[in-house]
C-alpha cells in the first residue's frame, strides 16, 4: 500500500460548500472565513463562481470577494461555466479560473443548457481568452464517476473526453464525483488508466461524501498516485437530489486522515477546527465534520476516578 | 488493488449498537429487528451480552432474546466479559460466545476491573468451560488500534497479546478499534503483520466511525485480505467519550460499498434499508446511515422538465 508523501488540498467551502446554503454570507463574512483558513495554512481556494447571480445568489458577491483578497502566495480560483463568466472574472482581477462541464450530456444540459461537445467548444474559446490575458485555466469534468440521470459513465467516455482537451493550455484536470456515486475500486481503476493514457497531465479528484465513501475514495486516489484533492470545510455542500445527504468530502476529516497516515499537507488541523466552528456560527447550523465532534485520534481522555 | 471476492458481515446492532441507547427495547422489539435483518440475508449476529444488568440495562433481556430466536443456519453470538457471563450464557442455551478484553491495561481496568494479563487468565478458564460444554469461543481484542487513555498501542503489544492466545480452542480473533482511532495505513500494516505471524488464525475487524474513517479502514482491511467485519445497522453505537460522535461503522453503508466494488456478502441492501428505517422508529431518532438518506449509487433521478 503506497501513498504520496505530500498532498495539496484545494478548499471549496467558499464556492461548492456555500452555494446551496440558504443564509447568504456577506463579503465581510466570507473574508473572515477565508482568513481563518489561511491562518490554518490553506493555500489553494476555489473562492467563488461567475455564474448568473439569479441562478446562485450565494455567489453574487464573488467578484467583490476576489477584489478584497490579496493573491500573494495563494492560488485563488474562480469557477466559470462559459466565456462570459471568464470575461466577468477578468474584470474583477481574477487570474486563475476553473471551467466545469459534465461528461454526461444530460447533466451538462441541466447545468448549462449545452451538450458536452458544445461545452468543449466553449472551453476552446475560454482557452484562447486565457492565453490572451495571461490567465491560468484549469478544468473540472463533472459526473466523471456516474450521472444521477444517465447512471454509469464509462471509462471510455472519460478517456475520449480528456482526449479532446489535449493541445489546450490547461493546468490540472479534476475528475469530479459530483453526486457521490464513486466507489474506491472505480476510482483506483479510472485514475490508473487516465494517468497511464495521459502521463504528462496532472489529475486531481473531487469527491462528495453522499454515500459515506469520500475518505475511502481518497484512499483509493492516493494509491493511484493522485496528490491533489478538492475538499470543503465542514463537509459543506449538500446535494440537491438527496435531502439531508452530506456534501463535499470534509477538509478537516481528510487532513486528519492524511496526517494520521504520515502524509503532509502543510495545513494545521487545529486551525481547521477553529475555522470549522466559525463556519457553523456563520451558517447557523451544524456542519457534517466528524473531527469537530470527536477531536483528533491522538486526543487523550483522563482516566475516570472511581468513587 | 486486490480484494477478497466475498465478505462476512457480523451484525452488531443488537449488542454494541443498542447498548448506549437510552430507550430500552423489549424482547419483542429486538425480535422484530432481528427478523428484519434476517430477511435481508444477515446470518451472523452479536445478539446481546451477559454483563451485569445494572451496568448495561439495555442488555438485561439478552438471555430471553437468545431463548426466543431459532439458531438454525445462524451464528448467534453472546458477548461475555468473564467466566460468570459464560455460565449465564449457557443457562440460556447460547452456544457461541465472544470474550472481549482490551490490549490496553487502563481501558481494561475501566471496563472489567482487570489488567490485560488478568483477563487472559480469565479467558483460559472460559476456554476450558467452552471445551467442556461444546460451546464455540471467539475473542475480540479491544483498543487494538489505540486507547483513549493510553494513546498509541504498539504492533509489538498486539502481537504479544495474540501470542498468549495460541493453544486455546478459539475461533476467529477480532481486532477492534473501540473508539475510532485507527487509520488505513495502520490497519493495513497491523493486519498484514498479524496474518503473517499467525497464518493459521482468522482475523476479523471491528471499526467505529468516530472520525469518519470507518469505510477507509475497511478498504485497507480488505486489501490486507480480511474477510470478516463487525458492523451495526444505522451506524448505531455512539461513543461515551465524544458526545455526538457516531458509533459502529454502518452495515448498510459497508454493504453498499462492498457491492459497488463487486464484493459479495449474500445480503440484500434493500432489506437492510427497510431494517434501518424500522430501527429509527424503534429508537425514536435518526441514525447515522448515509444510505438511508441518499439511496444507492445506482439510483437514477428523473430529468427535471423545464417550463
Amino acid at each position: 500500500m503506497e501513498f504520496p508523501e505530500k498532498v495539496t488540498i484545494n478548499e471549496m467551502v467558499l464556492r461548492d460548500g456555500l452555494q446551496l446554503e440558504k443564509k447568504l454570507l456577506s463579503v465581510e463574512e466570507k473574508k473572515i472565513l477565508f482568513s481563518s483558513l489561511q491562518e490554518a495554512g490553506v493555500k489553494s481556494f476555489e473562492l467563488g463562481s461567475f455564474v448568473h447571480p439569479k441562478l446562485v445568489p450565494q455567489m453574487a458577491n464573488s467578484g467583490e470577494l476576489f477584489e478584497k483578497i490579496a493573491r500573494e502566495d495563494m492560488d485563488l480560483i474562480g469557477l466559470v461555466p462559459n466565456l462570459k463568466g471568464a470575461e466577468r472574472a477578468k474584470e474583477f482581477g481574477v487570474d486563475r479560473i476553473n471551467f466545469v462541464f459534465s461528461a454526461s450530456d444530460t447533466h451538462n444540459m441541466q447545468n448549462v443548457q449545452k451538450t458536452t461537445a458544445e461545452s468543449i467548444e466553449e472551453l476552446k474559446k475560454i482557452n484562447e481568452f486565457c492565453e490572451r490575458n495571461e490567465m491560468v485555466l484549469t478544468v473540472t469534468i463533472a459526473t466523471s464517476f456516474g450521472c444521477p440521470f444517465e447512471g454509469d459513465i464509462s471509462k471510455k467516455r472519460i478517456l475520449a473526453t480528456i482526449e479532446q482537451l489535449v493541445g489546450l493550455t490547461i493546468g490540472d484536470i479534476t475528475l469530479a464525483d459530483t453526486t457521490g456515486m464513486a466507489n474506491p475500486k472505480q476510482v483506483y481503476e479510472l485514475l490508473k488508466e487516465v494517468k497511464n493514457s495521459f502521463p504528462e497531465q496532472t489529475f486531481n479528484l473531487h469527491f462528495h461524501n453522499t454515500r459515506g465513501m469520500g475518505l475511502a475514495n481518497i484512499l483509493a486516489g492516493l494509491q493511484a498516485g493522485v496528490t491533489g484533492f478538492d475538499t470543503a470545510l465542514g463537509g459543506l455542500g449538500g446535494c440537491p437530489f438527496a435531502p439531508g445527504a452530506t456534501g463535499n468530502v470534509c477538509t478537516e476529516d481528510v487532513v486528519h486522515m492524511l496526517h494520521s497516515m504520515g502524509i503532509q499537507t502543510d495545513i494545521r488541523l487545529e486551525g481547521l477546527l477553529k475555522a470549522s466552528a466559525l463556519l457553523e456560527n456563520m451558517i447557523g447550523h451544524q456542519n457534517s465534520s466528524y473531527l469537530l465532534k470527536a477531536g483528533p485520534y491522538n486526543r487523550k481522555y483522563p482516566v475516570p476516578v472511581s468513587n
